[in-house]
């Protein structure tokens, strides 16, 4: 068994594990949680999109850190999109909560990518890593586009 | 192999992984980023010790899978103390810089006792979680009474 299985076990687990390790006190709290897992999710995926795009040189020791963070963490936000948090600090459309299913078929959209970016960039070949990013991306922007405000 | 140890394994990789892979475009993305690796970890800690502390149903399952990602997330938020981000918006004493020795020993204590509350979530015994729990406790309120403002 090699690590990229073994990685990928632990992260299978942690998706399967998610929904019913999830509480929060207080509806702020959830808002607070789901923010932060997106923000540590972006700082990692955004160094490999960056390694992919060129922006900054190629390392395949970074790209697989940074994609294997990210695609742990990116099982953790939705846990957050619960009742009541769509108010406060947030630019959570009300869509979420009337289009549950549509919802969560973009979160899960974007985490499937995200494994399939982690596989990539264990690869080591960067063409790879670019084609996968770019999913990564589109996953990320589409659920942007239709479920974040301006 | 169970899976504990791949678990620890993969945690161990990350730790080893991370300083390398953290970067930041502003100072003000380091804080935020830092600020939400806290959060996120926080947030699966404080599951684990209301079960330690008997505020919530002890769940041998929940407090495993918390533990877990609790222990994954420890490893991030240092990365975000890089030079120049004791400014804006931060609790962060100016000691973390000039004692960073210190600091870093006060955070490796922290994340060592977050492994060790993942191996003890893991066996199932409370008591054995409490004792973890605690120890995990006391280390985040040590480097919070010195090196976090009110």
């Amino acid at each position: 068994m090699n690590r990229s299985i073994l990685v990928l076990a632990t992260v299978a687990g942690l998706a399967a594990a998610f929904p019913a390790a999830a509480q929060f006190a207080k509806p702020e709290d959830a808002v607070k949680y789901r923010k932060g897992a997106f923000t540590v999710m972006a700082a990692h995926f955004g160094r490999v999109a960056a390694m992919a795009n060129g922006r900054i040189p190629f390392d395949a020791k970074a790209a697989a850190e940074n994609a294997e963070i990210a695609t742990m963490v990116s099982k953790l936000p939705f846990a957050g999109f619960i009742d009541g948090t769509d108010k406060g600090e947030t630019r959570a459309k009300p869509e979420i909560w009337t289009e549950q299913d549509k919802f969560k078929a973009a979160a899960t959209k974007m985490q499937d990518a995200m494994e399939k970016l982690n596989v990539a960039a264990k690869s080591g070949n960067v063409d790879t890593l670019k084609a996968a990013a770019g999913t990564v991306g589109q996953a990320c922007k589409g659920c942007h586009d239709t479920y974040r405000k301006e």
